[in-house]
């Protein structure tokens, strides 16, 4: 063989095993995925955007993905997992409010009646989150929520709320910062309720978690500062709040956004309105066996116009029931 | 000579050849700041958070580091760039109000008299920000600060503003991030009017920017969403604003946090209170030659209380006079 036939030779060996490497990579950071065109959709843009030379090349420091939490990341049935908490914090708060003993919603919440307690609505769900959700300090409550996830389990499944993560969505989070994304979660819930679980399940650090925030203040106790938090709403980062936050806290378009409701509709339209090539995606609940099914009608996690323009837009839509392997990391028996 | 003893001799040498690499690297880094109390004080502080096995070891998910921006990374005389830039865009903008011409603070503006025009305080101010910051696209803003930097000339120097960033500043900024350090924007300034130049000045990247803010607007326009910039505060990130905000935002406390006036005491403090060790530091303008010569009677960049609490605390003061060799990357000749 001559000199120059080895060197093409190696360099075609080369170049063969670095293809295959990288489709062997995808397969394995996306096991939980089925074959099908939600993970084909998403490993040929994540391809397209990574590849250099290629005319949609995005540069590192642009790869920016955005995720909803509830229902997106982890469940969200058979009520936010955030409102589960309170419910359980005001349990724990009663002795020290004798007052909620006839105050609703606090009266039928303490006698069990979760039903009659929301029937005040929005109203009675602020008045729930504020009373479980202020007067302490922001390292108070950062330790309640620590303590919270240490120990409570899912009123259905009776697993802890960490086993509720979907796992092709903790691959995907996996897959993506392995192709230099940096990950963000944008959601409804509270920020500081997020913060308490979302490093260890996500591996999403604090500075890319936003979420709605109750205000707070500064102040001095015994010659240390401490933050206070108030029972006044600061921010709703849901619906037209999402892009609202991502103008300002990331201050960059992100390039892929991940949803699964119509209060994430605002975040996916904001993103594929970028220049260049985005990628929106809706996560469908259509799993009533192994997870739930629910869409157009339901009170929490609705996803109405949000499939109507997907199907107009071309977005991609998860159907859980076909495009997942699994869907939680500890499967149901 | 023995196996062991070759083996010694080897491990010295490399021990010797690691330990001059540590203290060449620093001495590299960080090239205009004077051998002093002050540069001292940095590299003993990076050395012990970030050396394995010491008590005081950080680890790299934990290591924050957060600057104000005017005074601390640039200068801030003789009035904040910001403002200059607001100006400059009331001239732009006044053939599109006629209304001006009869209206303060406007009409002294456009008649060259600053000090009549800010002689309404901080109304004035305020509404000089909001007729400059608002009515456009947070993407037109964007535009209109890049293209402002790009021309725009400090009015004593003559220089680009982002040629009045800090020399010293900019190596340590850089040696924080070659330490496992993520950098921060912690400032008053507006947020957007940073990012436009943070990144390339400073090597911070937008999500790494927190500031003052105004509140927006998503809205569809012929189908596409824009974020329309509103004539209202969201918030002023001065002050206790800068720890409320470092909570909200970040969610980790700083390591280390570096200001240089009564605006960056309660950052400095929340940094301080942190378990473990934690670094605080002003920049102090000592230099009236080569900068400017201000402190607890300046209307701008007031140090006052500042002083005397870092003194009390045994924080470091920077003395740009003894401390930096130079100023800026391009002196003053």
């Amino acid at each position: 063989m001559k000199p120059s036939s080895v060197i093409r030779l190696a360099f075609t060996s080369l170049l063969v095993l670095a293809t295959s490497g990288t489709i062997a990579r995808a397969e394995d950071l996306l096991p939980s995925w089925n074959d099908g065109p939600s993970k084909k959709a998403i490993v040929d843009f994540v391809a397209k955007v990574t590849a250099e030379g290629s005319p949609e090349f995005v540069p590192v420091a642009e790869r920016i993905a955005t995720f909803d939490n509830d229902g997106t990341l982890w469940a969200e049935q058979p009520m936010y997992f955030q409102f589960i908490f309170a419910l359980d914090r005001v349990k724990v708060l009663a002795p020290e409010h004798p007052e909620w003993k006839d105050k609703e919603p606090f009266a039928s919440l303490l006698k069990g009646d979760v039903k009659a307690a929301l029937a005040g609505g929005e109203r009675a769900m602020i008045e729930i989150i504020m009373a479980t959700h202020a007067g302490m300090t922001t390292d108070e409550f950062d330790k309640t929520v620590r303590d919270w996830f240490a120990t409570a389990k899912h009123p259905t499944t009776k697993r802890p709320y960490t086993e509720m993560v979907y796992q092709p969505m903790l691959e995907l989070l996996a897959y993506l910062r392995s192709n230099g994304f940096k990950t963000f979660i944008v959601s409804g819930g509270g920020v500081e309720f997020m913060r308490g679980f979302a490093d260890k399940s996500y591996g999403v650090p604090p500075q890319q978690v936003i979420g709605s925030s109750g205000k707070t203040k500064f102040e001095m106790r015994d010659g240390t500062p401490v933050l206070i938090k108030l029972p006044e709403v600061n921010f709703v980062d849901d619906k037209d709040g999402k892009p609202i936050a991502i103008q300002r806290i990331i201050g960059r378009r992100p390039v892929m956004a991940f949803g699964n409701s119509d209060g994430d509709l605002e975040m996916l339209q904001w993103t594929a309105a970028g220049a260049g090539s985005r990628f929106c995606l809706f996560v469908h609940h259509t799993d009533a066996k192994r997870e739930w099914a629910y869409d157009r009608d339901s009170p929490i996690g609705r996803l109405n116009k949000g499939l109507d323009v997907a199907a107009a837009k071309g977005w991609t839509v998860v159907d859980m029931k076909d495009d997942w392997k699994v869907i939680f990391a500890v499967e149901n028996q």
